[in-house]
């Protein structure tokens, strides 16, 4: 079980058997097995940094409650918070090579956590890999714990972490998207409904529009928050909190709320908490209107994009790269198209969500290791494709004012203006002939109205037009 | 235009030319257009009476809005909100011949409505149908508004409406697994995690976790009706309030507040709130998130009554209908299997739902009369699928206590128990005898640890083991 | 359980007890057991008469086949088979009140057939309904059959049967966009890829491409009848055939091949095909693909009807109704609207049916009720959203053919034509000029290249660059 | 742009300008600027192997065309198809950097290969990197091709390899199943029908029906291949095979059939066909299906393990890890908790493709990166599930013989095979009896039927009835 330097690997031993481990390796028997058991696709919670930190800060949390509970010596409390905040500082990031789809309900992640921080506290003491009399992945760092109260704990509080930087670069492109608009915030263009020429409005609405979705979206993680928040540690194996001290539960939730700073809170029913999903279907929902939200504002750019010639030509998103292989100068609209497509990748993630959510069974959900995977790649996709997208495209596009203003004034719908003052019957009628000539409905308003020159060229100015309500909304995303 | 008894239909006309209307109906041109256009799903507008009251509604504070402004003749805002309180109150219900899966964004909806109102005014003024000199479904009934903003508005109050009957149901179905848990609170089973034998619980909390997952989505909803409750009136075509009165929008809002009691308020970017879809995204996932927990329970039940010989046999849930047409004697969990059939219903409309608000496409997503059917159709679907479940299956459920108590004393994972005493190895070689001899826990641990006979009596307690955490998770839903 | 007139129900009984049926109804206890168990949707197999019909056709091979094997009294036989040949042809179309989203793997559909039969059959022999000591619908009607053989094979010939009309659809909506394509054969307009402008086709290209890909779905669909022609009869509850003669197997699809004319064949395993649901995936895909082209000539006519003047503009979709409440004059595309909110149905439904179709376990998967009511109404939905489409769409569509000339001639990426000839890079750099100038490439080659102007003039020729490999593909729907 | 020494990258320039590439590798400048594009999965084409050895065969088939038509000088051509057989073999495998979620429809991909062959064809001449003038990445190498005909063309081919793997590693699942099968082809069990017991049958059936569902899904895997086999090659930019020699077409596919050896054929309508999406969607079925399979298989196989003494405890599958950090010896079914969390994952990847698919516009379908990708990515997820199921779980399956017999002699449902002596409702009162009592039907029959004891052992003996149809089904997947 020691590593005498003549062999390179030790011994370990489980309720299956015993195993070679690799002398210089922190993990022991249950990772061992668990890398033979998972491999399938490839990806470790090592590439989910998020888990592995929250997962260490669990367990630090849980050791101090231990330690105050008289359940853990002092001294093995601090060498095992030692280990915890080595991890959570970065370290030993190269020790976690489990699967992240494995089975198990997260087990072997567990263990792993468990064994990692048992071998570098015994490091730490100046102790063998191994020496688990002394320090034991089970009986010490795991004491009061179980993986079906930690390891969820250790998801939300990594999903927790994801939104920090999500958040980021959602704010970075609203501010994009409000930058553009304050340069456009009076040039106006038509609005289209249908795809249909409707009524004018200003390009800096139509993109101070996009930073508002966003907006929304930065509200929705804030609610989200406190649904992830909401812990079972204390509650073991089954919710009925077996093998754990009772007073456990308030104490891990106290410190590990004074270590993170967050609102965690003890779940009110452990039983049902046990098996209760709807933080991960929340957060998979609020993930998936970000997506919507990208997805609309790439779909617009590529619209208003079109052409160059026989499209809308609204605006010219930045040239990336040459566009074709064989069509000479032809540039297209790349990025949005790359952002479309991580917005797909969310689609398809929320239905692998809802599967593995509604698959649990009696008392456990076995299912979270692949949540947690899905929801953190998720978020970590749409983090870089929005900055992809700020970077490689909304910060660099032209928009063409002439072209939306030559838009705004020849919009037959426009004639809508007219309707308080001649009815919604006769402004068709001129609607209709404006479409039909190919004149505007000014043209055809001085004409067919005994409204004055000067009334009607108030009633149908674009921008008088656009304004309206579009005023009161300039709050911008901070 | 008028009926003069020698004919059966009335001609109207709209800006595609005139149209015969059948003499004997509320609606007009554009209705009838609508009825041969969209014959595609054979379900109509007049089959979501939420909508079409909801829609009356807002009609009704739009002419309450108007007429405060001046902006309409008081008598003929005395007859709009007459003729809208009578469709509020279920009249004329017939008169709403539309398909659900319209397209158009709602606008054949909003003419349907706004012609019914118009016509049924007209009546109440003593004036034929189709008189729209006096009161004119667009310049009277519509004016300060358009499809886009009071269509989204009735769909919105239309699914706080059918919260209403949806949380009833959950509420009652929570009660009947509450009432259940408390007859079965002090009887004791194993808990299973992974399909496999845990540790002890007790029924009761078995039953009443159930419960707490309706509870959760009881606060799901509530938080969900304050995003509903949203709404854009007076941005009219897209979100700049052409045509409107720009007071409009604070006073139909005003007066939507007062009558619905609602927290109705406006967007706070108009342009924005357009497109957003997230409101429907949320009540998705809120839905989804109940089918979710519905099908936890259906799935539980099934196999808890399993057996009678060859399954789990926890308890018999009613029998309902003869199993099998070749099997004698066989009873089946038909309704939990029905139960569960509707959630997949569900978990596909969260799919087209997502479809739906993905594909909107700059000023407008036109898409919004497939999710308002789609989630008024999940929500109908559920709240009959939870009564049915109550009163078919769980309030006639029987526990077997004997076999629970049977289950809990024989699992060798109760070794558990003796972690804190021996230490997790040890426990697990006593579990592995217990498993390999068929004894049990408790047999094996007298003969092979040093603990006291009474001691071992109360650690391995199944009822003291099931209380623990448990005891604190009574709070029923109210 | 004789009607004598002063009473209007009679009394039958099963394993569960006694209940009242109305008289005058051909069901009994089992479909009145149901009708109270599953309150659910409000649709009942009434409403799927495919399936009624299908299933009325498998029990009269069932009858054939029992009478061929000497296990059905030929009286009885020719009874039964009588009417059941009367439900093929429609009546009694309102005895089937069943819920399509029954529980109970659709015992109660197969308990409603097996009663209807038996009554209509005792009626036929002047005997009163009830009096099942004639004809049984267990012993006799079902006799050697179990749901879980005869349920799914009704099912899969009713998704046959509504192949037939989907086909019809399809094809009569094909041949709309050839005459379409035919009268545009020689029209050119400009191709685009990602939205941007890109080489010559003509309109008829483009129309004949969406009857191609209806084409491919024909195709699809005459794959997927052998695989629905695959039935389980005679495997009984399970599939080892308990309680059926082993000939029975045989027999029962030589008469029901006979009867349907269809390519009928028996599972290769019978136990594999109680649960394999592998034909309702195929047919689920073939719906879902069809779907997917639906959405993209629906797409594709919105974009390239956008305008009137800040638009596309290729071409006019038929005005169908007015389409804004507020805006006059405006016309939206509101038949493809339609078209594409019912494949986001039909894209809900796959995600449906795969729920439906994953979670079966052990001997049966008892949730074939729902896929098959789940296809079918798809199934249905898009057959009428196919005429619609076509009627109400695609048969009036005016092409722009001048603005298609433009468009050809003005898109820079025409000097792929170029590349042969004086290479991508220099014809890169015409492309770019002419785009920066707004001259065409045209012009700018004319000046900078030393080809002839009337080899510039072929090479650049729009309805020679169109034709190309395009002229191989005028092979119509047949 | 020669390597001097002592600068270590060179200069390239396309239509966007120049760019400095490393010195030392094969791509060029829009490789170079598709690594700035789309910093987004960080998951690079070099992942999918499949996908870069077919693009490079692509490419090597038509530089033989064009040698054939006189378009590419022959050493020319000698070189680039020696560089795409080194590409083939598995050279330069890391000269492919593009993030697999790239925008631009694959152009990044195609001009990453053209970069990569032309410079590695340039070194083969002795000539230095980006020595274009001699070997050009786009009027040489890929010369009468575009990005829309060629990437397709990869992709289609990469997936045909890809179901390579995933058909052996299906085929040695299904012989693990046959094996186990074959060692209990005798042994009787109890099936069971919606989780309740019903009638006999034996293990040997139930596991041979999970290798039947597998053959089911090698021929739906061979029903694909020919639709992913219908290339566009000569089509170009949008089916119209503009700057392709038209006798390209035939002259590229010829060569790659042989290449091959697989049934390619080309599209008859290459419009069409640019943007046809129906291999993908069939393939997403296939591979879905196949899901749907391992998930049953997973599903029973951790219902028949549940216990060990409250559970069905039908068989034991290998311990593979201890089960529990906090429940000792406690061992769980995690290979197939683990392969359902693939399943889960496929399911997410079918809509995503499904969002990929039906976003196209026009004359392209942009998407197509993230279908191969998703598609490739699940096969590959899938093939390696296979292996560990089979290697991890099922070849290591204990079957409790004795539990299979006692519940197979003790379910009450076997009174069915009494229904054809005395009838369903008889035989029923029978069933009950049993139950209610906890005797066996044949104790119960042998008191209330007249039926001889022999008579009755012989009728109720359960591997005779497990027999039945199940002996013709051992028809082993080769």
């Amino acid at each position: 079980m020691t590593n005498d330097g003549t062999t390179t690997t030790r011994i370990e031993h489980d309720c299956i058997g015993s195993m070679e481990v690799p002398t210089d390796v922190y993990w022991g028997i249950h990772t061992q097995r668990a890398i033979g058991n998972f491999p399938v696709s490839g990806i470790t919670d090592a590439q989910h940094p998020e888990l592995v930190r929250a997962y260490a800060t669990v367990k630090r949390a849980c050791a101090a409650a231990n330690e105050e509970l008289g359940l853990l010596d002092p001294e093995k409390s601090r060498l095992i918070r030692k280990a915890c905040e080595e991890i959570e500082g970065g370290k030993l990031a190269d020790q976690f090579p489990v699967d992240v789809m494995q089975g198990g309900a997260g087990t072997s992640s567990n263990m792993n956590m468990n064994e990692v921080i048992a071998n570098r506290a015994l490091e730490l003491a100046g102790r063998p890999r191994g020496d688990y009399e002394y320090i034991h992945p089970n009986d010490d760092v795991n004491h009061s714990q179980s993986t079906n109260d930690t390891y969820p704990a250790a998801c939300k509080l990594a999903l927790i972490d994801a939104i920090g930087p999500l958040a980021q670069s959602a704010k970075r492109l609203a501010k994009a998207f409000h930058d553009l608009a304050d340069r456009h915030i009076e040039d106006v263009t038509i609005g289209r409904t249908q795809l249909q020429d409707a009524v004018p409005m200003t390009y800096g609405q139509e993109f101070h529009a996009f930073a508002t979705l966003l907006k929304s979206d930065l509200n929705a993680f804030d609610h989200v928050v406190p649904q992830l928040a909401v812990l079972n540690l204390g509650a073991t194996a089954i919710g009925t909190g077996i093998c754990a001290d009772l007073r456990f539960r308030e104490s891990a939730i106290d410190h590990l709320r004074r270590i993170t700073g967050l609102p965690i809170t003890a779940a009110s029913d452990p039983v049902a908490a046990m098996t209760d999903m709807g933080a991960y279907v929340a957060t998979s929902a609020a993930i998936k209107n970000l997506a919507v939200h990208l997805k609309k504002a790439a779909d617009d750019l590529r619209l208003l994009n079109s052409g160059p010639r026989a499209g809308f030509n609204d605006l010219t998103v930045p040239a990336r790269q040459a566009g074709s292989s064989i069509m000479p100068a032809k540039v297209n609209p790349v990025i949005p198209e790359c952002v479309n497509q991580c917005c797909f990748t969310i689609f398809g993630m929320d239905v692998t969500v809802n599967w593995a959510v509604a698959e649990g069974q009696l008392q456990l959900n076995a299912f979270d290791p692949l949540m947690v995977h899905e929801l953190l790649t998720g978020m970590s996709l749409l983090t870089r494709a929005m900055d992809v997208f700020r970077t490689n495209c909304v910060e660099g596009i032209e928009v063409h004012v002439e072209t939306g203003r030559k838009y705004a004034e020849s919009s037959p719908s426009i004639s809508a203006a007219l309707n308080p003052y001649i009815g919604y019957e006769h402004a068709a009628d001129i609607a209709k002939e404006a479409t039909a000539s190919g004149r505007t409905v000014r043209e055809v308003a001085g004409e067919r109205t005994a409204l004055p020159a000067e009334q009607l060229d108030e009633i149908l100015d674009p921008i008088r037009l656009a304004r309206g309500l579009g005023q009161t909304c300039r709050e911008r995303v901070k």
